[in-house]
């Protein structure tokens, strides 16, 4: 492929001295980055960037933007929500083009809600950029589809901790285990073991099917397929480390055939139902 | 801002001869296109694109490749899904380079896992390509996060009707109403006021918020406020039309002061606290 491809010509929006653009970055994959997200990196001169933001991503700023990290890095405390608020605030009084960039969507458990409504409450001029969020793209990087007519038609995402490490205690896992087939867990790796307790005793099947992405879409994407019953167990045998995403449900399965990152390197593809359909070559 | 943008230099995929790039449009706005697609509409030479793809982002596409329309429009009976897969595995065949263009993202209610699931078993080559959902990035257009650490630990994505357009026999609405504290509903228009029936008989509050965004991030983006009780009256007596998201729960509140495009069009920032937390001035 040729290297460079012109961005299509189009009244791009500017991002102005003062503002802030509270920006999605996407799971990892450079290429998921959307072409607004781009078009703030080009024009940012202050880029204030999670962990979970990628450098081949930041590589693309403008060479002349200050980079600022405001995540939480190898054990050490990471800055409170306020602080970064209020470095918001202050770089965009100080006139400065400013792009918040987070990980995944910003509206997805990224508490970019909060970071907005401080910066509109301090009349900061804000424009929103949502991004591809891992519970979705990611596990797609992993051959699995979050939704299948014939497994699901409601999905539920849940935050695997809250904001002091520990799992929400106001999540209802009954409830939550009732009503979708499908869930996916965001940061859930620490209390895997507890969720897979609450999810078994709530009804669902300890042979269920699980996949942990690790890194999805980036060059180091880990999966490991298991079951609800061998969840911890296989995590702990594991070298699998967060970022994480967890995914219960058949969908699952579906990887057997959509693995596609595998087929592009070689693998076989196999001409199996996962689902155990009636029937295969039926194009329904 | 300039017109143009170049991509940054990169390895970007090749879209191959005889392959199929499954890929999603985001929920509107072109710039929301991830790099990825951006790179499929330059290189396929043929395109086959939903009703939901917005015609500013097909002007993207190599002006030499083949555009083919396989949505449903204006009552018309939609092309089968079978015949869709026949005919992206006969283009393969026949050796185009070829790109699936769905809305929102593939994998979110959009049958793109069983469009993947015939290409492979048909020897056909693919990559996914993660698009944004409305159900995320159009909510984030009407100033509503899908999650707030104050209102939810966990949210539900819902498809208002199965595919013979009624609603989902297999739905759970007594489990789905108590798990997630906030719901999206995809495709719920035609079934709103079953919808919100069911949520009230399971204990939501008649007075709870709702939003309705129909053709979000476009440049007819409307947005009704309204609550279950309202919801259907209010449809009835408005102009909305589908495609349109549903959202239910205290994070609609959230737009009250997150409506970032009336405030980028001169609307006032309100210093108020929508979910009458104890204190506002504290960024915590």
């Amino acid at each position: 492929m040729e290297n460079s491809i012109p961005l299509p010509t189009r009244d791009w929006p500017k991002l102005e001295k003062g503002w802030v653009w509270l920006c999605g970055a996407g799971p990892g994959d450079p290429g998921l980055l959307t072409l607004h997200a781009l078009n703030g990196l080009k024009q940012a001169n202050v880029i204030v960037y999670d962990a979970l933001v990628q450098n081949q991503i930041l590589d693309w700023a403008n060479p002349n933007a200050k980079l600022i990290f405001a995540g939480k890095r190898g054990g050490k405390p990471s800055p409170k929500q306020r602080d970064i608020s209020l470095q918001l605030i202050e770089l965009a009084r100080d006139g400065k083009r400013v792009l918040r960039l987070k990980g995944g969507d910003p509206f997805v458990f990224g508490r970019g809600g909060e970071e907005a409504q401080t910066l509109v409450q301090n009349n900061i001029p804000i424009r929103i950029i949502p991004g591809i969020s891992a519970g979705i793209g990611g596990l797609a990087y992993a051959g699995i589809p979050v939704t299948h007519r014939d497994v699901n038609q409601s999905v539920t995402f849940v935050t695997g901790h809250d904001q002091n490490g520990e799992t929400p205690h106001s999540l209802n896992w009954p409830a939550i285990s009732q009503g979708s087939q499908v869930l996916v867990i965001y940061m859930g790796m620490k209390h895997a073991e507890k969720i897979a307790n609450e999810l078994m005793l709530a009804g669902r099947s300890p042979n269920e099917p699980v996949a942990i992405v690790s890194n999805a879409t980036t060059n180091t994407q880990t999966v490991l397929e298991t079951t609800l019953k061998m969840l911890n167990e296989d995590i702990t045998n594991s070298d699998l480390k967060p970022p994480a995403i967890i995914c219960v449900g058949r969908v699952v399965l579906m990887r057997q055939v959509l693995n596609w990152q595998d087929l592009m390197n070689g693998g076989l593809p196999k001409n199996i139902d996962p689902l155990n359909r009636d029937s295969l070559t039926e194009v329904s």
